[in-house]
């Protein structure tokens, strides 16, 4: 698959960040830097711009802040030709820590939402993109948002905001290639000055294929991550994407190091990937919450009982 | 999904046992055995029946041979409505071994066959079916076959074959999901009176979402394994095809309990699943022979290396 018009997007240190507080240390972000930027990909996105106000930063990690100067840290010196891309989340982005895009070191601004935020969503993007950065809508939870509302929100995302792509998020790891092709049907029918997005998650080990479906559908912005670190089950691998494009600008032999070098030892120490209480919940488009702290138990096998617990749940 | 006509036949304990030379005892057999009866799977297959002519008791375990007398060691005094269903390979079955059908525990032989041996597969299947078994021709390696020797032996199965079912298997774990359409598409056009089936494998992490892609082109036979279980990346896991389909025969949460007490610690002592030098002979659409042998090695996560010596063999 060629299409000069694919942006590869990796996350990987902003999804894996949900894992531990994004608390990644300098020296590991910087080799991913590195890697990633021989990798070819088109932006590297490091983590999210959220308010100290809001959150302590002894409890979480340099890459809940994203604080420019830190980002400073990770690239000078490294030979990129990779966009810097930061994610924030709705209410938690303190607009005056934002300088201008040309004295930053970040170029997009990603913003994550619920179709019920879209409205607050489609004002940042406007503020950001009056400061000078590119960005996106990333809408979460789409599996459980269909319908509607969701057509509503294309209508809008299409009329009323700058972004580069609207991004179609499977937030719970519940899609599979029906529903994928379906829905960037649905997008493009509706947002046609834009690019689509799709940012998937492999509960049910359908992240790769997924973002192949939406690629054959003619969605331009795919996110994935290194060795698919990310949040509970984790995203598309991008060894697997890369593998996969045909773009002769890709080299997956850094990623190949940086996944024996750092990856093999980083996934002793935190989990993600294919584990059955991650797989239970896809499959039920559950959030991974439950799943999550299932895990963190003694009954972390106990794989019937959490079944049952989400299966049994009365809905009123 | 839902599709009466279904059928997913269960090869944990014949595919996992290629890799550990198919020595499971009989008390981990037959712990399966039970979860794969009360889960509703439709058939249950335990191993090959290779000739003791051939290969030594000493090197192989019991599932390389499948007797019969140890066949109901594992199935009896267990309810069950699953049906029983061995693999062999060409020239490693003695025919004169084959009881028929009525005295055996044995419901279904499957034959495994290259494109080239499409013959000799099809002479086999004429023979098993006159001692009264079901069979279907599991044609491996089709991602290196595909073409006109490939069409002809759709044509020839179709025409001169007793078999349920024609499989398509992809070996390799190389196909996604517009290869296995394409495919199933092929082999609907030309195979009228049989089932096609689809065997993948994992080393993509495309083994479940190609099997949904054959389903939803009309395959019926469907293979998966606990856990996705299997020689080097593993197979379709059953948990999530079970998970998939919509049949209320099938009942995940024996799935769920045998993954729990067997397959976690056995996944601690042999290694199937996603692992680079698997995903990097499938994207290359390589046999995973040397990534095994690079996982026995030393050089196990010397990745770049593996994968440069594969795409830079000269081809004569």
């Amino acid at each position: 698959m060629y299409r000069e018009e694919i942006k590869v997007l990796d996350c990987t240190i902003r999804d894996g960040g949900l894992i531990n507080n994004h608390d990644f240390d300098l020296r590991f972000v910087r080799e991913v830097y590195k890697a990633l930027s021989e990798s070819g990909v088109d932006y590297i996105e490091l983590g999210y711009k959220n308010s100290k106000k809001l959150f302590s930063s002894k409890e979480y990690g340099l890459w809940k802040f994203c604080e420019d100067d830190v980002i400073h840290k990770v690239i000078d010196g490294v030979e990129s030709k990779a966009k810097i891309s930061v994610m924030v989340d709705i209410g938690r982005v303190d607009m005056e820590d934002v300088k201008p895009a040309k004295d930053s070191p970040v170029d997009m601004i990603r913003v994550a939402s619920y179709v019920k935020d879209i409205d607050k969503a489609i004002v940042m993007t406007q503020e950001f993109d009056k400061k000078g950065y590119e960005t996106t809508i990333n809408i979460m939870a789409v599996s459980r948002d269909q319908g509607p509302a969701l057509v509503e929100a294309f209508h809008q995302t299409e009329k009323e905001c700058p972004a580069k792509a609207i991004y179609i998020v499977d937030s719970f790891g519940y899609f599979y290639q029906e529903s994928v092709e379906e829905l960037i049907k649905q997008a493009k029918d509706i947002i046609k000055t834009k690019e689509i997005g799709y940012h998937g998650h492999n509960n049910q080990q359908l992240a790769f294929s997924n973002t192949i479906e939406a690629i054959i559908h003619g969605t331009n912005f795919l996110d994935a991550t290194i060795y698919g670190i990310g949040r509970a089950a984790g995203n598309c691998p991008l060894e697997l994407l890369i593998g996969f494009l045909k773009n002769p600008k890709f080299d997956i032999r850094p990623i190949l190091d940086v996944i024996s070098k750092e990856f093999i030892p980083l996934r002793d120490k935190i989990e993600w990937g294919y584990v059955i209480p991650y797989a239970i919940a896809g499959m039920l488009n559950e959030h991974p919450r439950a799943a999550m702290a299932l895990r963190g138990s003694d009954k972390k096998e106990n794989y019937r009982e959490f079944y049952e617990s989400l299966v049994d749940t009365d809905v009123e």
